[in-house]
């Protein structure tokens, strides 16, 4: 059965005393709403209640009363206080069935790994007898697939990445198939080191006059902005070069901020770069330790370019390893610009790279002083002819302060690449 | 009015399309969570709709036919979507009022920074005729208390800091002395290295004969799974010695993977046993590419005994900056028991520190052989008498392999620390 109505409404349900008690933050349910929305589908309510059958079955009622669509998130691990799966056999009147697939994905999930198959896990494999089994890629929890009377129930781990990978692998594409949604497309634009407030008045006017089929959204994160672009439409390729015509008619509005679209990342993009340019990279660093080094290698690939980085967190690594003068240090202090530049440039020629970054700074909660309270950063690009650096005044949140250092050292060396190399 | 039952449950409803639509992370919910558990409050339903008056009067009807206690936020703000307190207004049958004392704290707000009232913040001082108005210190949104049927309905601010700010000011005062609650405790075993379905097992007895009032809750998450003890009872006191003394119970069962308890990170315990053994540490990274220092250095206050990193991810700086020996990495290669073991001694020579950890394998996608394919890692830890390795066989996710690999090598150091240093 497939239905064409304009609006799909969803609901999203998630299991756990954890959630309730506060003891785990739920990221899927604002993950599933995204995902949703991207579909054309629109979520009307998320719900959460404890590993309780009555609390679960009335809310399962409820969303049914109210919604086309019901995602169910947790509850499905092997021991006792997961009780999703008997709940769901309550709700649709049925019994639980051993799953010949799923329990063929059990097995071999441990045979892989060389382990023992418990009865607990044997028992994952029997599911509600209604049930479209959707196979788990990474844990032993099933993913399931219900209808009645014309909506659709999906019932899904709660470990993060298993439920997104059943939600991308089998979920999404059947949810397309079955509710015949319009085309939905979105671009991207990322950019960084500009405020919401301040690019919203940059582009009000060519956000004044977007089509009413198309969307524009702001969405801040850590360092940086990205717009969503969202067009609505019958036909995939129109669509898509009416929201690239837009995409080219805002960027000279706001180039300078620009590092990348859809899924890039600062690291994927100067990566990128540096692949196209034949150069390496290493990194010296003190108050992101290591956290700098840890984005680069997160691209896949990034052996190609990336020789290795130093943690300096002890003055005696940034004069023993780095070669960082002692009278730098003892003159300018470990949070200067000297030091810093000094730093990136021990790292590039330690690691014999083409560039090099350091960061050096006071991320806290301890060590600030009056001259240089917690959030004072200093961040250094060496290149074969140059030190670039730049002072950053953060906050006083240790973990927002190295975040934000990674980000802007990235986004440096970015601004660096966009320059040709002269290779004299 | 007083109330003496045994357990007050509790709703939070959250209201705002932004939520919905997966536009924003909502901390506001796990953080309500945690502090009304913490008052013996039991939270049994979190829900979330939309800016839209149908929808959060349905939610209201509904959450006070099931809870006694119900808080609401957002949709507060001056702007025309938040139309929180006109839904009030009809779910009480109620008018808006200009409330003298709302209307001082909001001119107040804005004489103190030098700025004009508008109308629409005038507005602001409109509340329900029948509430309680709780000042905002640090806003222009009210906060509001109403009573009703032995039901009590608190209305906050959206916004984070504001939220919690009359939460821990007006809110939970007047909650303790409105409702005189039970006292829930909970103690969590955080452990490592062994299955969610293998822990149950161990500890399948134990977890029978648990009376009533104290239940056990799993709580996996990526290579560890916590055990979440949840206690009800009259007095704080006996309560947690109950709580402590199953603890003590079922601890023999499971040692071996037990790494802390409640908030504790594997990073913060390794952390603490260097403090208490005053010994320091660095970390020599090829496939985790930073992310063991990243851990470390995420702990206020680890520069007291981590000294730095070197994340060599080219052969050049293991040879050229650890020390590894060119013969080792050609007879056995990069990945492999003897090079991870050079790499960690070269590292605590290098750095000068009491313990070393190192880690090596293939992190994927690429570069895996069938001898060793994606997922194969070594890692080690040097330590003033010895260096122990462990040979790690993981799956096929770069990611995954990072994170994984980043926790056992911290376990493995906890498991180092735990026997005392021999100080010759």
């Amino acid at each position: 059965m497939t239905h064409l109505s304009s609006t799909i409404r969803a609901e999203v349900l998630t299991i756990g005393d954890e959630i309730l008690f506060g003891q785990i933050t739920d990221t899927n349910t604002q993950w599933i709403g995204t995902e949703l929305t991207n579909l054309g589908i629109r979520p009307v309510r998320k719900t959460s209640v404890g590993d309780n059958a009555a609390d679960i079955l009335s809310a399962l009622h409820e969303a049914s009363l109210r919604a086309e669509l019901i995602i169910i998130t947790g509850g499905l691990g092997p021991t006792k206080d997961d009780i999703t799966k008997q709940t769901l056999c309550r709700f649709f009147d049925t019994v639980l069935e051993l799953n010949q697939e799923a329990l063929e994905m059990v097995s071999s999930f441990f045979i892989k790994r060389g382990r023992e198959m418990t009865e607990l896990n044997r028992q994952q494999a029997a599911l509600p007898a209604n049930c479209t089994y959707l196979a788990n890629d990474w844990g032993t929890a099933p993913g399931m697939w219900f209808e009645r009377d014309g909506r659709v129930f999906v019932s899904l781990p709660g470990v993060p990445f298993e439920m997104k990978n059943l939600m991308q692998q089998r979920v999404l594409p059947r949810l397309r198939a079955y509710f015949q949604t319009p085309v939905i497309t979105h671009r991207i634009i990322r950019t960084i080191g500009i405020g919401e407030s301040f690019l919203a008045e940059k582009i009000e006017a060519w956000e004044d006059s977007l089509p009413a089929h198309i969307r524009l959204a702001y969405l801040p994160s850590f360092g940086g902005v990205r717009l969503r672009l969202t067009g609505t439409g019958a036909l995939a390729e129109p669509l898509l070069a009416e929201l690239n015509a837009e995409v080219a008619r805002v960027l000279p509005l706001i180039n300078d901020y620009v590092y990348g679209y859809d899924d890039d990342e600062i690291e994927t993009v100067v990566g990128r770069m540096l692949v196209e340019q034949n150069a390496t990279l290493s990194t010296a660093e003190s108050c992101t330790g290591g956290l700098v080094a840890h984005r680069i290698t997160s691209v896949p690939g990034s052996s190609r370019y990336f020789e290795g980085a130093v943690v300096s967190y002890s003055n005696a690594i940034k004069t023993g390893t780095l070669g960082v003068s002692p009278s730098s240090l003892e003159q300018f202090g470990a949070v200067s610009e000297q030091v810093v530049k000094e730093m990136a440039e021990g790292a590039r020629a330690l690691l014999g790279t083409t560039y090099a970054l350091a960061t050096s700074g006071i991320a806290g909660p301890d060590g600030g002083t009056e001259e240089k309270p917690v959030g004072t950063v200093w961040i250094a690009c060496a290149t074969p002819h140059e030190t670039v650096t730049r002072l950053l005044r953060l906050g006083k949140y240790r973990d927002q302060n190295v975040q934000l250092t990674t980000t802007y050292v990235l986004d440096l060396l970015r601004k660096t690449l966009r320059q040709p190399v002269f290779n004299a």
